[in-house]
């Protein structure tokens, strides 16, 4: 048994931050009906903000109008489910929907759609909270987990 | 544009428990302090539940004692980002602690401890909700995502 290598290694905020400019994809978490709510979607980390967009229908996050806000969460992780070593990423923060038109072109054009549905969101997520961990296994070269997008 | 090829499919609720099965880890969604809260944690799926384990510090779950249940959403997908193809199974349930010593057992020789931590924890949420989506480009080949793990 090599557990006692295995070690939880808690990031700083920059460099979660950075890691999650890595990954195009991640899972933003919300409450719906007061129930636990949570589904994939693509993001790029833009200006110090996560923009994301996710499958059209049902909305990914709900917000009752266009300048409506609400705290959510949003993760993004790399995991070698076999070795258990990685990387996981969580900030939570308040989304917003994206209504600037600049802004609109430039994260249509970064953030391709998921399907074919014109209710499609781009939303802005501000993050507050920014926690990370990397799932370290000192026997084992885990720096290539990096490298690998998802 | 391939855009009007891409669709969301509907999964129905065997489908989605059987797709959960076929990976290794998710996410487990729950609130902490009133704001959502998420962890990557590595499962099985045994007897219709979802069993789960993550690292252990700090608990995977907020429960207050040894028979206490909260209600959790747990996700699993096996997405491929750049092609936007793949699967997303949610489940919300209860989730409550395993103490069982018989269970324990069985479940400690199926999912492996992330990190040496002897406050780990092995908790089994019961599927109430159980929703999937499979994301489709009917221009793509995407059955192959099925086999990929991650």
């Amino acid at each position: 048994m090599d557990e006692s290598t295995r070690r939880l290694v808690p990031l700083a905020r920059a460099e979660s931050l950075r890691l999650l400019g890595t990954v195009p994809f991640g899972r933003v978490v919300f409450s719906r009906q007061a129930l636990p709510a949570i589904t994939p979607v693509t993001h790029v980390v833009d200006a110090g903000a996560i923009v994301i967009r996710g499958p059209g229908a049902p909305p990914v996050v709900p917000l009752a109008h266009d300048r409506a806000e609400t705290v959510v969460a949003y993760e993004a992780d790399v995991i070698d489910p076999l070795a258990r070593i990685g990387w996981s990423v969580v900030v939570v923060g308040a989304a917003r929907l994206v209504t600037d038109p600049r802004l609109l072109v430039r994260y249509e054009a970064l953030l391709p759609r998921w399907v074919a549905e014109p209710e499609d969101q781009l939303i802005r997520i501000t993050p507050e909270l920014v926690t990370g961990y990397r799932f370290v296994n000192d026997n084992a070269v885990d720096a290539a987990v990096d490298a690998v997008p998802t």
